[in-house]
C-alpha cells in the first residue's frame, strides 16, 4: 500500500511543486535578506543616535493596553488567518514578522511626520526622541492597519512583497493618520474606525487589486481544523477589542468609560446579528466565516465615535447594523469584487471596510449627538463635515497608495507560485513532502 | 484510486446524512430566525427606552475583571468543549451565542428581580436603568451558568433548543441567585459555588435527562488533536479563575486579597490530587478527561467559602478533596447517571457538580471559622444553616427547572439528528462532504 | 477496505506496542503514586502547621504579574512544546503538572534556604510563614526553570523522572538563586537571565546528558498542525515576558518602566534578527523552529540587566545579538551537541542556554553603564566581576547538580520505552489504538 501510495503519480507532481517552491524561495531570498538586513540596520542606527529615555511617569495601565493590544495582533489577527488549511505558518509567522517591523517603522516615521507637520519644539518631535509606552501603542496601531491589509493578501504575496507593503504603508499610514484625518480634518477617531480600519481595507484591496487575480484558489480553503484554530484568534480580538479602542484615553475615566462600555455593547450587537443573519442566509446552518469575523464588526464600527456620548442604545444599534452588513457583504460583497478582480482573501473588505464605512458616517451623527465634547474641535456642524472629509480622504488615499504599493510590488519581486496559499513556498517542514494523508492535508 | 473513493459505498451513506442534516437545519431554519430575531430585538428595545450611562466611577479594575471573565467564556468554556472532535465549531461557536444572549438577558431579568424582590428606590432598580461594568460582570455569571449546562447537552441539543434553554435559564437562575440564595437565605456565595456551579450543573443535568438518552454517541469522542485544543480551554481556566471568584470584591483589598489566594491554592490543591487520582485510576496512565477538567475543581469548589478566612492550608485541602471528587465522577457517576438515562457530554456534574456540593457543605463549616466576617448576614449557626438551606434549595430548583425546561426544549424544536455530535449538521463548510481521510475526522 | 486495514501486518506491531506501553506505564505506576502522594501530603502538612496569612497590604498589579506568568507557564510553555506530533497532552499535560509541584515545593524550598543561609528573625523566615502573593510568583519563577528543563527531556524522561527532576531542581535551583547568587555574589538578576534560563538550560542538558541518547527519535518530529499549536505558545510568551522581568518590580515604577521597555525592545530584535538569519540560512524560507523560539531570545538576554540604564538602543541590540546566537545554536549547536550525545528535545541550548549566556555576559558590561543604581551592592568594577562569578557558578552548579539529577534519575525508575516522544505511553485514550489515517498521525 505504501509503496504503492509512493509510486502514484500525485508524488512526481508534489516534488515538481517542491521544487518549484524552493526555486521561488531562492530567487527571492536575496532580495529579503537585504530588505529585512537593511530596514532592521537603520532602525538599529535610529536607535542608536535618535532615541533616549521619556522623563514621563511609567503607567501600570498603559503597559497592560500594550500587552493587550499585542495579544490581539501576535494570536487575535496571527490566528483568525490561520483559517487556511494550508498557510497555517504563514498567518502566524508573518504576523510577527510585519508586527515588529510595522512598529519600529512607525516610531520613526510618526516622528518624521510631527516634525515636519506640527509644531516645532513639541516634545515628542525631539531628537533624541524620548522613548514612552504611547508610542509602542502608536506602532501596535500601525501594525494593525498592516495586519489588515495583509488579510487580503495573504497566501499570494511573497514575503519580500510583504515586507515592502510594511514599509510603504507605514508612511502612507502616518501620512493620513498625522496629517489627514487628525491633522488637518481634526476628526474624531479614538478607536481607528477611520485612520486603522477603513486605511487597512482599502490599502489592502487596492493593493490585491493591483497584484491582480491570484493564479487558482484551490488551496485557500478551510479544512475543519483550520476553522477551529481561527476561532481563537477571532475569540482573543473580541476579549481585547475595549482596550484597543480606549487605548489613548487610559487615565481619562470618562472617556475610557465611554469607550469600554460602548465597544461591549457593540461587539455584542454586532454577535447577535451575525448569528441571526448567518444561520438565516444559510437557511438554518451558520458559516464559520461569518461567525468568525462579523461578530466583531461592531468594534470596528465603534472606534470613531466611541468616547461621544452615543447611548448605550447607539452603541449597541450601531454594532447590529455593523454585524448585518458585515454578513451581507461575505454573500454578496466578495463575490461581486471577485467578479472585478480584487481578490480578498480573509474579507477585509467585509471586516474592516463596510463596518468602517459605517461606523465613519455614523460618527457624523454621532458628533452632533455630543457637540460640546471638550476634544471636538469645532462646533457641530463642522465637525461633520471634517468627520465626512475624514472618510472621504482616506478612502482615497488609502486605495490610490495602496495601488501604487502594489504596482511596486510585484515590479520588485517575482510573482507569486502558480499554487499559491500553501506554506510549502516559504517554509521549511519535513512534513511538505508528505503526500496524501494527514500531514499534507490536516 | 480517488475515483474509487469516490464511488465507494460510504460516500452515498453521506450524502444522504449530509442531506438529512440540511433538511434538519432547513427545519429549524424558521424558529430560529423567529427567536434570535425577537429577543435581539426585544433587548434593543430595552436599551432603547430602559437604559441609561451610570454616574459611577469608572473602575480599571472594573474592566480588567470583565476580560478576564471573557477569555474564560468565549475561550475557556469554548475551547474546553472543543475535545469532541467532530463538534469544534458547535463547541466554540455556540458558546459565543450562549454568552451575549446570557449577559443581555441578564440584565434586563435581573432588573426586574430586583424591582420585584428588592427594595423599591435602590439605585439599580429605576428605570431608566443605569449601566454599568458590574452589570456586565454579572451578566457573565449567568453566561458562565449557561454554558455549564451547555456542557450537559453539547451536540445533542438544536441551536433553537439551546437559544430557549439560555432563556429559560436567565430567569430561574436570577430568581435563585437574587432571590433565594442571596435574597431569602442571605448565603455566602461570594464565587458562585452554589449560585453559578451548582445550579449550572444540576440545571443541565435536569435538562438531559427530560431530552432522552442520544439515540448514538459514536461521534462523541475525542482524537488526539481535539483533546490538545480542550487543554487550552482548560489551562487557560485555570489562569483566570481568580478573577471569576474575586470578581465582585474589586476594590476591597481585604475580601480580593482571600479570594486570590484561596483560590490559587485550591487550584494547587486539585491539580495536584488530579494527577495523582488519575494515573492511579489508570494503572499509571492519566486520562485527558481528567487533566482537563478535574484540575479545576478546586475553584468551583473554594467559590462559596473564598472571602472566608479559612486558612491557607483550608482552601488547599478544599482544593485536593475537590479534585478527587471529581475524578471519582468521571469514574463512577458519568457510567451511574448513563445507566438511568442521564448522559452528560462534557461531564459537567463531575466538574461542577459534585466539587459544588462539596463547596457549598464546605462553606456550613467555613462560616464557623469566620462568622464575624462583616458582610454575613447571621451568627454563625444561623449561617451555617442558611449555607445549608441554599444548597438544598438550589439543587430543588435548578434540578426542576431544568427538567421542565428540557421537555419544553423537546417540545418547541424538532429531535435532534440521528447521529448527533456532528457540525454538519448546523454548520457549512465545504469540508463536511468530503469521505474518509483528514477532513472529516482530522 | 476497513477488513483489510485491521489484518494489515501493521495492526500487529501497533498492539504490540500498545502492551509495550501499557507495561511500562503499570511498571511505574506504584512509583508515581508513591511520588506524588507524598510530595503533595508532605507540603499539605506543612500548610497546615506551617502557613498564615499575610499582613502585607494586598496589590492588585502583583496578582496580574502572577496571572500573566500563569499564562506563560501553562500555556506558553505547555503550548510552545505542543510542536511533538505525538507527544501534545504529554507537553501541556506534564507541563501543568510540573508547574504546580515546582510552586509549592519552591515555597517550602525558599523558606528553608532564607532560614539556612538567611539573616535570622527577618519576616519571611519565621514559621508560621506568612504567605503572599511574591511568594507564589517566585514559585512561578521555580516553575519555568523546571519548564526549561523538561524542554530538553520532553518525550524521553518519564512522569516518575518528572517529578524527581522537578523536586531535585527545587533544591538546587533555590540554593543557587537564594544562596549563590543573591547572596553570595550579590550579582544583578533581576529578569532571571542567570538564575532562571541559564540554570534551567544547563540543568536540563546535563540531565539529557546523563539520561543518555534516545534509542529512536523517529516520532519526534512536528507535523502541520503541530507546528501551528506550537505558535500559541511562542506568541504567548512573546507577549507576557515584559511581565515576567519586570515581576518583581511591580509598584517601583523607574525600574518597572526598565524593565519593560527593554524587554519589549529586546523581543523586537530579537524576532527581527530571527527572520532575517532564518530565511538566509534557508535560502529563502524560514524554519519554524527558529520562528517560534528564536523571537524569544531577546527577552532570555535581557533579564540580568534590564532595570540598568542600558539604553534603548542597548536593549534592541542586545535583543539582535540574542536571535543571531539562537537561529546558529539550532543551525549548528543542536548538531554538534548530539554527536557528543546530549540531546535537546526543544533546543532550550539555543533558546535559553546559549542567549542566557549572552546575557549574563552582557551585564557585566552594563552593570557599569549604571554602576551608581541603589540596587547594586558594590562599584562598578567589582559588581562586573560578580556577573562573572555568577554566570561561572551557575553554569558549574546548574549542570553538575543537573548531571546528578539525571543519573539519580534513570537508576530510580525504568528506563523510557524503545519509542519515545509518544502519547501513548502515558496517556489513555482510544485514538491511540488506531492504525494509519488521521487519528494516530494528525
Amino acid at each position: 500500500m505504501s509503496l504503492e501510495t509512493e509510486n502514484s503519480p500525485l508524488v512526481g507532481v508534489k516534488n515538481t511543486l517542491s521544487n518549484h517552491h524552493d526555486g521561488l524561495a531562492k530567487l527571492n531570498s536575496g532580495l529579503l535578506t537585504t530588505l529585512l538586513g537593511s530596514v532592521q540596520a537603520g532602525i538599529l542606527v535610529f536607535f542608536v543616535f535618535g532615541t533616549t529615555y521619556s522623563n514621563d511617569d511609567y503607567s501600570p495601565s498603559e503597559y497592560m493596553i500594550f500587552r493587550d493590544i499585542m495579544v490581539m495582533l501576535l494570536l487575535g489577527f496571527g490566528y483568525l488567518m490561520t483559517f487556511l488549511k494550508l498557510y497555517g505558518l504563514g498567518a502566524v509567522g508573518f504576523t510577527m514578522m510585519i508586527s515588529i517591523l510595522a512598529i519600529q517603522l512607525n516610531i520613526v516615521v510618526e516622528l518624521i511626520m510631527r516634525f515636519v507637520f506640527g509644531k516645532a519644539g513639541d516634545a515628542d518631535t525631539i531628537l533624541p526622541l524620548p522613548l514612552k509606552l504611547p508610542m509602542f501603542i502608536d506602532g501596535e496601531f500601525a501594525a494593525a492597519t498592516a495586519l489588515i491589509s495583509y488579510g487580503a493578501l495573504i497566501g499570494r504575496a511573497s514575503p519580500v512583497q510583504l515586507v515592502l507593503m510594511t514599509a510603504s504603508q507605514s508612511i502612507f499610514y502616518a501620512l493620513n493618520k498625522v496629517v489627514v484625518v487628525l491633522g488637518f480634518c481634526a476628526a474624531e477617531d479614538v478607536g481607528g474606525s477611520i485612520t486603522i480600519h477603513m486605511f487597512g481595507a482599502f490599502f489592502g484591496l487596492a493593493c490585491s487589486y493591483a497584484l491582480g487575480p491570484p493564479k487558482s484558489t484551490t488551496n485557500a480553503d478551510p479544512n475543519r481544523i483550520s476553522d477551529i484554530l481561527a476561532m481563537i484568534g477571532s475569540t482573543l480580538l473580541w476579549v481585547y477589542w475595549p482596550s484597543f479602542v480606549g487605548a489613548t484615553e487610559s487615565g481619562v475615566p470618562l472617556n475610557e468609560n465611554f469607550c469600554v462600555v460602548h465597544t461591549i455593547l457593540a461587539l455584542i450587537g454586532s454577535t447577535g446579528a451575525t448569528f441571526y443573519m448567518s444561520q438565516q442566509l444559510g437557511h438554518g446552518k451558520m458559516d464559520p466565516v461569518h461567525i468568525a469575523n462579523s461578530t466583531l464588526a461592531g468594534g470596528v464600527a465603534v472606534g470613531s465615535s466611541a468616547r461621544l456620548s452615543m447611548t448605550p442604545a447607539g452603541a449597541l444599534i450601531l454594532g447590529v447594523m455593523a454585524g448585518m452588513i458585515s454578513v451581507y457583504g461575505y454573500a454578496y460583497s466578495t463575490p461581486y469584487l471577485e467578479s472585478k478582480g480584487i481578490y480578498d482573501t480573509c474579507g477585509v473588505g467585509n471586516l474592516h471596510g463596510l463596518p468602517s464605512l459605517l461606523g465613519g458616517i455614523g460618527s457624523i451623527v454621532f458628533v452632533l449627538l455630543d457637540s460640546d465634547a471638550e476634544f471636538l474641535s469645532f462646533g457641530p456642524l463642522q465637525q461633520s463635515l471634517r468627520q465626512l472629509l475624514a472618510v472621504v480622504m482616506t478612502v482615497a488615499l488609502a486605495s490610490s497608495s495602496g495601488f501604487l504599493t502594489g504596482k511596486a510590488m510585484t515590479k520588485a519581486a517575482p510573482a507569486m507560485d502558480e499554487e499559491g496559499y500553501e506554506d510549502a513556498a516559504w517554509w521549511e517542514g519535513k512534513y511538505f513532502n508528505c503526500t496524501g494523508g494527514s500531514e499534507t492535508e490536516p
